[in-house]
């Protein structure tokens, strides 16, 4: 239960780390869409560890399959089902954890909830390689809600202590992938991958946050009271692993400001209605407001770090020390740059097709 | 659309500031439990402009007519339709607003959603009131989950500048309500009622933090990959109006963290696997560990304020001047509290119902 | 569970037969819909049981009153509402079928699945009352349809052993409602009368089959391979109390049939796509393909009939013998007749919003 | 949209026929099923056309591969993705009917509600091979139905003219499989098979009706009032292509009858409260009663024949004749008895988990 999301681009996502497969099934991707298995290949790529700094020496080749809904170079109105093969497993170090779980991981958690038959090797269905199902979701939707000029693009504002100013949306739409934090600024970026070379060296990990902004969103998707543009974007990003907070425009800063202060101004521009700031994120009372939708999401460090650790034993109920094995990332920051963007993709493209946005384009 | 949430433990909200009614139609409350309208009309109290600091003039009596579903004391099994019907309004004053809308507010989204057909009355479907109806079904929620053992508390962290440090919950569950910021440290309540008179005074309004704590969860419950224990949380958090941000255990904090630091050491106790540090907020995988479920909302000041502001004539296409009048909260966060709680019953209820624990209990 | 229906147009059924109210609630009604509470009492009275033949002698006024989602004549966009108070309620009479369960009815199911807490009094939740709320929603949902020019007429084929020929779907429409039996050809009508008393003399009860026809849909509507119009109409028609059978088009005759005899063959008209004869009853792939769209609801005798019935004491767990008192309705299949309609339109308009069709007739 | 179905045991279908594969998505399948590949092929077999009468010259290995959700032979909690790919497959045929729809099928819906994008080589997603993933699902939830003992079995009752008398359940259970039309009476099954051998021989095709029981059921499944048991069964089987009638218990006669013929007498039997007879086919409320649950199908003849149809050119707009090449069934009923088998049991795993029932046989 769980696996799916959206109720009119629903995204089914399926398979394990150490499994055969990690995949995805879109059901609602309206037909006559040109798509090609390279432009989801590029999406994926720009999530593979060898990338993106701070990443896991597990190097997988990803090559997506799409198998269902594709014919003749066009989307055909049935399900979409992509996927990858595994190919780069190695569970060996991972019977250890099996019965000596993982601070900070899922390994406890799933072992409760499955009563200890979930697949433990490589996190299994906790792993970070699952998101990279969201990305072949998400590479789908960005290119449909691009039928209607939304675009989507995220970048790094913070790792660890090292925090990015304000960047002009045009650098970051051309130039993120070619920082390997995912930071335009030349300056903080090398900053960033200093402290994830710091970490790593001392055998640690390291959070960070990640900041994304919609583009050319038009005014009314959403739907109030429950299935708000912020609550059903929330979901998502909750959905991508070590997220712990989301928060949109003026976000927790907000707590501290007066309405006076807050609120913003409405005025007409070239006969359109605009706002002259925008701490609501281009979001009211769960509508979109044809502002920029901005979100910030925040990462913890990576669970897995070399340290010894304080666990238990499952088996014989007593206290354990847990040294973890295995190939992990330092920083998972870089990597879930295209995950942000693909769960924002996924949950507008959601919101565009229940306002009728897209079915028109495409028609 | 997107007026219901849960999936076992359904909430449909109905209703208008100045309409009728509100209320909520619950679908999936199991038979048997013993309910009286008294204990959810105690609820609804709490969140009364007059019980809490910063609250609005407007003084609904907002009794509680419970309509279907309970039968000689007991839930049937049946939907549960409860309301309370609006008395007090004076909507003389938002005519104007039906074509300026208010900075901050929804009004405009609104208006362009529903092309202009939107009951504008007091914010319509986007009024402070609306949340009525979810304290009314959180109530239910709050006393299937006592069954299990599993109690919800929430309180005032923030309002404005001023911040209060670390409760204890026992405290927090005794004498919250008798704050009328909803805080229970009393030197840190009478600065944040000074907050709240100064900007009052002022014309203007304030935000906040809501620190909500769930305790006695057990194991096992959230879905991954999508229906997590947080994604769902703050997807109910975001549907309370105002709020801007959502975060568990560390939150934004962790981004600044190292592994080392953030994991939480587990270990045995009384038989029991806990951890000793609860970074995690009680949630790991997106499933809930057994400590304690910790979450921080972040609320941005009421956008209705007496000063003058800059809006737009809907009519005209130009730049136009607003000064709202009616009766408004100066700060919406105490009365917020008791719908941060309701929001987390009924979440934590849609997933306990998911896991079995409720049918057990009642059965 | 279980209470609502309809994906983008759900309608959320509420009450009791012989508690304060039966309701529903509509979530997705587009706003801009003229409206008046006019036009659903009309709707409604149409299975008051003084207007049909075969009804009950409880007789409910059933006024309509509509408590949210509507402001100045139209609909706002916001949840629809609706309920009739219980005025005529005789409970009495209930008190010895608690626990002696009546032989047809789902007073044994009720009681296990429920626990005992079921209302038991004129059924409960499983009364024939609580279609009034669906007839309500229908009206709505009619309203929308007719927007496209989409129109849905039932009428009674079958009561016992009386069968009506096929009739002109003018003539249904025009004239249904002017028969006590739903039945538009005279002869025949008179006959179904006759059959109903005869039955009733003997304390008995009789069965029928309604069929429905909805005209003017365009092709296109329904979703393979789950959720076709066939499997979704067919789910709203089970949800009408007694119905035991449901076909479309050729139905159950086409089990005998050739492919050569059955296949609709398809020509050119008007340079539109139609089929030459309907055997598909307008579906194809559960997919509508131009053609009126057909469908035969069969309903089993009223469950509540005046003879003594064998039983069981569910707190004795003995046999006993039952004689039903209250009042019941000799044949349901008149009164069923608008309900039949209503989920007909209420699940059309549903797909009719998936495929985008009713919003572009509003805007 | 519309490729999934269920609540807590959800199927997404996904595939088609002359596409890379045939599969399906499972999620919701607890965790601890032993599970095995070899049990699924075994009931994908069964609808082979080489193992019954009627069917298509098309032999496909229908190699089935589970690529996730198992681990050490046991389910994991996560979803189940299970495929076969397509081998056997010659596309050329179906040019001719890209702009020339075969009457009786959904090339003219597909084409119109994809415009035109649809995969219709073999009939793409409207083929008869897309329920071979309904069987491999099916079995799954067979076996969870059985830790509770619930049993599924379906026979032929009807292929044209020719009618089975009722047959005995022991008998059904055992011997359906070793018949080639799936109906246990051998002389009845010979008349069939010669039924099918000679509208084979005229280039014809033929359609039938299955009858499937489902045993053990314990009383309290289904929800009312709109996710009945009959709603969500019938939508179920709606889903199989074909099929143009549902009915429960007495069904279409139920219509002639009087409430004293049909009402079912309670009676305690071991101390357990049973029926006398089984008109309600095991449901009253829409909730299982405990009595077998019992249901027929009819299907319509097979679209594909051999003789020449009229048809229209979909480019031209012109009037066409048609004449259909490829590989097809006689007559469906047999290769449906297995499906029908899946669906039923699909939907009661999908209620058995609502009520809490299959969870704890697991645990």
């Amino acid at each position: 239960m769980g696996n799916s999301i959206g109720k009119l681009f629903t995204v089914t996502s399926f398979g394990e780390s150490h499994g055969r497969c990690v995949g995805v099934v879109i059901d609602g991707c309206p037909a006559g869409l040109p798509l090609t298995v390279k432009e989801i290949q590029q999406a994926v790529d720009r999530r593979k560890p060898e990338a993106a700094a701070g990443g896991t020496a597990r190097h997988e080749a990803d090559k997506v399959e799409v198998i269902s809904g594709l014919f003749n170079g066009f989307t055909t109105g049935a399900p979409v089902c992509m996927l990858a093969w595994n190919k780069n497993t190695d569970s060996s170090v991972y019977e250890e954890i099996k019965l000596t779980p993982r601070p900070g991981h899922a390994d406890y958690t799933a072992f409760i909830k499955y009563g200890g038959f979930n697949d433990y090797r490589g996190g299994g269905r906790f792993s970070g390689r699952i998101p990279a199902g969201f990305v072949m979701a998400g590479a789908v939707a960005a290119k449909l809600l691009k039928l209607s000029g939304i675009e989507v693009a995220a970048y790094t504002v913070q790792i660890g202590n090292v925090k990015a100013g304000p960047q002009p949306v045009s650098k970051i739409k051309r130039d993120v992938y070619k920082s390997p934090v995912r930071c335009v600024d030349p300056a903080t970026s090398a900053r960033m991958m200093a402290a994830i070379e710091k970490v790593k060296a001392e055998g640690d990990s390291i959070g960070g946050i990640v900041e994304v902004i919609a583009l050319n969103v038009p005014s009314g998707l959403g739907e109030p009271v429950f299935d708000t543009l912020e609550g059903d974007l929330a979901k998502a990003y909750f959905a991508i692993p070590a997220v712990k907070g989301v928060e949109f425009g003026s976000g927790f800063t907000a707590a501290g400001m007066k309405g006076s202060q807050h609120n913003d101004p409405l005025a007409i521009k070239n006969n359109k209605v605009i706002t002259l700031t925008n701490n609501s994120g281009g979001i009211a009372g769960g509508i979109s407001n044809g502002m920029p939708v901005t979100a910030r999401i925040a990462f913890k460090p990576t669970a897995s770090i070399a340290k010894v650790q304080k666990s238990v034993n499952m088996d014989t109920r007593k206290n354990a020390e847990l040294t973890i094995r295995g190939r992990h990332d330092t920083c998972i920051v870089p990597r879930a740059v295209p995950v942000v963007e693909s769960m924002t993709a996924i949950t507008l493209c959601d919101f565009a097709l229940r306002a009728g946005i897209i079915r028109e384009v495409i028609e």
